[in-house]
C-alpha cells in the first residue's frame, strides 16, 4: 500500500496568493463596475524588450532548419549564456566566478525550491521573518521543519530571524547555530537592502560555523548607487560558504519567459563533498536544460541594445516605486523599501491587521496589495505594494491612497 | 555545520551518457578523419514543424506588446493547452481525463524525476530491468533505495523486474508487493510494447494492492495499429491507481523546446490524501509554469496543420526504425523493438558484453550506440540503436553493420 509524504500535510491550507485571488474575485462579483488596481503579486507588466524579441525570433527560425536545429542542450546551460553571465554579472564586479560554476535553469523559484535537496534532513534552517514562502514550504515538504504551531504561525524546527523596523529589516546574526541560511537582498517583501559590511558579517559567520548561505539576489537590478552589493560574491570568503540564485524575471521581464540561474563555487565543500558536484548531479538527473530559444533570449539581455532597453524598463518601475514612496510619505503613511527594490513595505495605519487593511483597501479604494502577515509573523501590521504596474495605474493608486488619509 | 544529502553518494560514479561521450571523444582524438555516426542518445534531428514555428513567432510577438504580454501564467499550465490535451490525447481515445487533471511542465524527465517526492520514503519501488536510469537515480537521491551492490549492479532496496526475450521484454507481476511501480511503454530502451490485456493486469494488481503505477508514455506516438494502448487510462480502473507522464520531445521534436505533462486523476487517493492535491501543491511551490511561447508551441502540435506535419515527421523516424530492423535481421543479427518505438534493441553478436560491442562498433564501423548494460543488469549483452538519425546516416549505419557480419 502506497503511503504519501506526510510532510506535505503540515503545510497550512491556503497559499497567500490564492487567498488574495479568492477575496478579489468575491469583491469583483459584488462590485462588477469597480476599477480594481493590482499592486499585489510581483508580476511585471512591461513587454519584452525589442532586442530580446529579435533574438527569440532568430532562435525560432534556427529551430526550423535542420542545420541549425537544437535538440537536447547541456543540462547546465549553453556555454554562450554561461560565459556572458560570468563576464557581465560577476567578473565585471570583481567577483571570481567561472562559467562552469553557473547552472542555468527555468527560474529562480525552481532553484530556490530544489536547492535544499542536496543537503541532509538534519540541517537547521534559518529564514528571515517576513520571508518569501517558498524557502519555508520546500523545507517543510522535505521534512526539515518540525510541526506547524497555529498560535505562533511558525514551524517549530525552523529558526526565524525577525526583520523589523528596529533593525532596518536586516536580521541580526542568531545566537543559535544555523546551518542553511536563506537570505534575500534586496528583500522580498520588505524592499530592504543589505550593506556590504552587514553581508560580510554573515559570510564570516557562515565560514566560522560551516553554515551555507543560500543567497537570493533576484532583485539586484534595482540597486541604486555603488554602496550596496549586487552579489554575495563581492564579499571576501563567500566562495567557501555561499550559493547565489538569480532570476531574469525582474531585470528583463521574464516572468512568462522563464529563466534563472544558480551559482555554486567549486570551493564550496562540506564533509569533503563538493556541493557543486551534488547540484550538477541533481541538475543532470532531474532536469533537461532551459529551452534553447529562452537561453538565446537570456543572452540578448547582455547585448548593448538589450542592456540599454532594460535600463529604461527598470527605470520605469523604479520611478513607480519612487512615486509610491513619495506619495505615501507625503500623505503621512509610514513606508520602507522602494529605493533598491521594486517593493514598498508600508505600516498599516491605525494599528490595523494586515488582512483588515487588505479588505479595507479593496473595499474603499479598490486597490489590491499583499498582506504582510502572509510573509510571516513579523509581517503582521505591514502591507506590500509593488512597483510593477503601469505609470497610470500607479499614479491613480497613490491618489486613492492619499484620499484615504 | 552543514551536512550533505548522503544518499547522493550512493550513486555509482559515471552516468551512462557521459561515459559514452568520453569514449567517443577519446576515439575521435586518435582518429580525426573517422566519419562517426551516432545512433546512441535519444535526441531527435528533424527541425520543428512549420505550424509550430508559426505559433512560436506569433507568441514572441505577443510578448512584445503590453496588450498581449504574458507574465506569470498558471503553474499548472494555460487552459488553452490543458483543454486541447484532454480532448486530443484522452477524450478522443475514450479516456475520461479532465483538463484540470493535466499538469503541464517543462518536460517528462523533470516530472518523472520529481513525482516520487509526494510519496513517503517507506514505499517499495519497482522498476523494469533494463530501465531508464532516472527512475532509479531519483529514488536513490531521496533515500528510498538502500545501498548499491557492486556485484549485482543493483540497489538492495529496489525491486527489479527482469525484462528479457523470454517474457517479450514485458515484466511479470512480482510476487513481492510493490508500492510505486514505474512502467514505460513503448519501452525505453527495449522498444517493446505492452498489450491492453497485459497493462490491464498491472492496473488490477495495483488496485488490489494499493500500489501506484507511474506510467511513462513518452513514446506513444510511435505505436502502430489499434491493438496497443496509447494511455494507461484506456484500462479500466486506472483512475484509482495510475499517474501518466507524457512528453512532446519525441512526437513533436521538442527535446530543445522543453514541454511535457503529467496526468493525475482526482480519484487517485492514498491514506485519504489526494495525490492530485499533493502534486498541485508541489507544482505551485517549486515550479512556475512552462514558458508562454512553449505552451503556444504545444497547442500548435494539435492543430490540423501541426498534426499532418508531425505525422510525416514520425513516419520519417519510423521508416528509419524499419530500415534498421530489416537490415539487421537480414544480416543475421537478433533484433527486437523498432515497431511501436523509435528504439531497436539488438543482441550483441558472439556473446560480446555490451561495452565490448560498443568499443568494437566504434573502432570497426565508427558507429555509436548505447550499451544495454548501462540500463541495468538484464541489459547486459544487448545494445540500443535509435531511429532519430537522418535517413542517410541510418542507411549508412545499416550498411556498416551488415559489413561486420
Amino acid at each position: 500500500m502506497v503511503t504519501v509524504n506526510e510532510n506535505y500535510l503540515k503545510l497550512p491550507g491556503n497559499y497567500l496568493f490564492s487567498e488574495i485571488a479568492h477575496r478579489v474575485e468575491a469583491f469583483r462579483e459584488k462590485n462588477p463596475g469597480a476599477a480594481i488596481i493590482r499592486l499585489g503579486i510581483g508580476d511585471v507588466t512591461q513587454p519584452i524588450a525589442p532586442a530580446i524579441l529579435k533574438a527569440m525570433h532568430k532562435a525560432v527560425d534556427e529551430m526550423g532548419d535542420s542545420r541549425t536545429f537544437h535538440g537536447y542542450g547541456p543540462e547546465q546551460g549553453y556555454e554562450f549564456l554561461r560565459n556572458v553571465i560570468a563576464k557581465e554579472d560577476f567578473l565585471s564586479r570583481g567577483c571570481q566566478i567561472e562559467a562552469d560554476e553557473i547552472f542555468v535553469s527555468d527560474g529562480a523559484k525552481c532553484d530556490v525550491g530544489n536547492i535544499q535537496e542536496i543537503f541532509s534532513l538534519g540541517n537547521k534552517v534559518a529564514v528571515c521573518d517576513p520571508v518569501y514562502p517558498v524557502y519555508v514550504d520546500t523545507n517543510v515538504m522535505a521534512g526539515r521543519s518540525g510541526n506547524y504551531n497555529e498560535k505562533t504561525g511558525r514551524f517549530e524546527g525552523i529558526l526565524y530571524m525577525p526583520c523589523t523596523k528596529e533593525n532596518g529589516f536586516v536580521p541580526e546574526i542568531p545566537k543559535e547555530t544555523a546551518d542553511l541560511i536563506y537570505l534575500c537582498f534586496p528583500n522580498n517583501p520588505t524592499g530592504a537592502a543589505v550593506t556590504k559590511e552587514q553581508l560580510q558579517a554573515w559570510v564570516d559567520y557562515a565560514n566560522k560555523n560551516g553554515s551555507v548561505i543560500l543567497y537570493d539576489a533576484a532583485y539586484e537590478a534595482y540597486i541604486e548607487g555603488d554602496e550596496i552589493p549586487h552579489s554575495i560574491f563581492e564579499c571576501e570568503g563567500a566562495r567557501t560558504c555561499a550559493v547565489e540564485m538569480r532570476s531574469f524575471s525582474k531585470n528583463a521581464g521574464f516572468t512568462g519567459v522563464r529563466l534563472g540561474y544558480t551559482v555554486i563555487p567549486k570551493e564550496l565543500v562540506r564533509g569533503k563533498v563538493s556541493l557543486h558536484a551534488l547540484w550538477n548531479r541533481r541538475h543532470g538527473t532531474k532536469y533537461n536544460g532551459a529551452p534553447y530559444i529562452v537561453q538565446r533570449a537570456g543572452e540578448a539581455v547582455y547585448s548593448p541594445e538589450g542592456k540599454a532597453q532594460l535600463r529604461e524598463q527598470i527605470q520605469y518601475y523604479k520611478s513607480n516605486a519612487a512615486m509610491i514612496l513619495n506619495g505615501l510619505t507625503q500623505a503621512g503613511f509610514e513606508v520602507y523599501g522602494g529605493v533598491h527594490a521594486p517593493y514598498i513595505w508600508m505600516k498599516t495605519p491605525d494599528g490595523m491587521s494586515s488582512w483588515k487593511f487588505f479588505d479595507y483597501l479593496l473595499s474603499e479604494a479598490h486597490l489590491v496589495g499583499t498582506p504582510g502577515s502572509g510573509f510571516g509573523a513579523c509581517g503582521e501590521g505591514y502591507f506590500r505594494l509593488t512597483a510593477f504596474g503601469s505609470h497610470e495605474n500607479t499614479l491613480e493608486a497613490v491618489e486613492r491612497l492619499k484620499e484615504l488619509r
